[in-house]
């Protein structure tokens, strides 16, 4: 089984926001230029009022806990792949074991996105590719579990031959141009789930115990 | 299915290291006395090395990401409660809304350990108790969940009348005191599980989706 999260809340400042003072203030005071800084609900709420699509930005503790749930599990031995909310396509190596405190998680994510990969020399355990969505998943399909898709079960998907594509933003739906590129919608519960309890009923369901 | 968090890595910094410079310092920078600050081992690491059970103790994140992946999952009904290292017990209300940003959680369980509440006034979302482990589990008893214990399937916890005990610290072993309680113990997995692992195969097996 292996994991997409797609249209992942992960980005830095973006420029029409980077003057704000509340994001000047802010890399400021962590000594950093504001394009080094990642996009944060809890420090930047004001700044990002004027920003598109503002209900799905600015949340990169759900790709924390994703990662954190995802890749220190030792049931999990799948692919996990990062599509962002600019659609970007993070490869993550199954070496990679995301820092737990929040803030080295930030710092860390902060270089990916600067530099283009970490660590910065050495074999790169995350990348940020020239790929784009629809070259990943063109020879094998993508598969999204959406509350509003057909019911099944969490076992059926361990043997998907497709990508499964998880939502990784706070609010609001797939957009378009990821539902398209679609074959099939499917729910795993009658309860509307976050990111993190979509990957571990997926985990559990599916570990090699 | 009813959780108890077992010895979890969950204090104020302890008397004998309050006046450790490493202490002062970040204390001062947050502007609080040493005795207000939560024992984290990613700002107190050298201040650690000479106390006792050191390996199990300045973890809080993992009381962060059990509660968040616990209280926020719509599939789980049961309640749970907190055992920490030094003995306290910790009742938390099923309304109780942890917050996802760590910082924000810190602040929180420092005001909970300083003033014995949260909220301070109103009815109480967490508390600290004057109840011993052994009052708490005297009438239903205690499963320890440990990967020496007996292998069962995830499910047959599922209605358990006794207290599912799971431990919330990093390394080391359950503490004798805690396992002359149990009445049994039992495996879920054939890995070494984490707390946040642990709690997300038994809500999945469990949930009501």
């Amino acid at each position: 089984m292996d994991i997409i999260l797609l249209e992942a809340s992960l980005e830095l400042v973006p420029p029409e926001i980077r003057s704000h003072p509340s994001v000047t203030k802010n890399a400021k005071r962590v000594g950093k230029d504001p394009s080094e800084v990642l996009l944060d609900i809890s420090l930047h709420y004001h700044a990002m009022q004027g920003l598109s699509y503002r209900e799905k930005r600015g949340r990169p503790d759900i790709v924390h806990s994703a990662l954190v749930m995802t890749l220190t599990d030792p049931g999990f031995s799948g692919e996990i792949l990062i599509h962002t909310i600019d659609s970007k396509i993070i490869k993550v190596s199954k070496d990679m074991r995301p820092p737990k405190n929040y803030l080295r998680f930030v710092g860390l994510m902060e270089q990916l996105l600067v530099h283009g990969r970490v660590p910065v020399d050495g074999p790169p355990l995350m990348e940020v590719t020239s790929l784009r969505l629809e070259d990943v998943i063109k020879d094998r399909g993508l598969i999204l579990l959406d509350e509003q898709g057909k019911r099944i079960s969490k076992e059926s998907l361990c043997t998907s031959s497709e990508y499964i594509g998880i939502g990784a933003y706070p609010h609001g739906e797939f957009s378009p141009e990821v539902r398209k590129m679609s074959k099939a919608n499917f729910s795993i519960s009658g309860h509307v789930l976050e990111t993190q309890h979509v990957l571990c009923r997926l985990i559990s369901a599916c570990a090699q115990d």
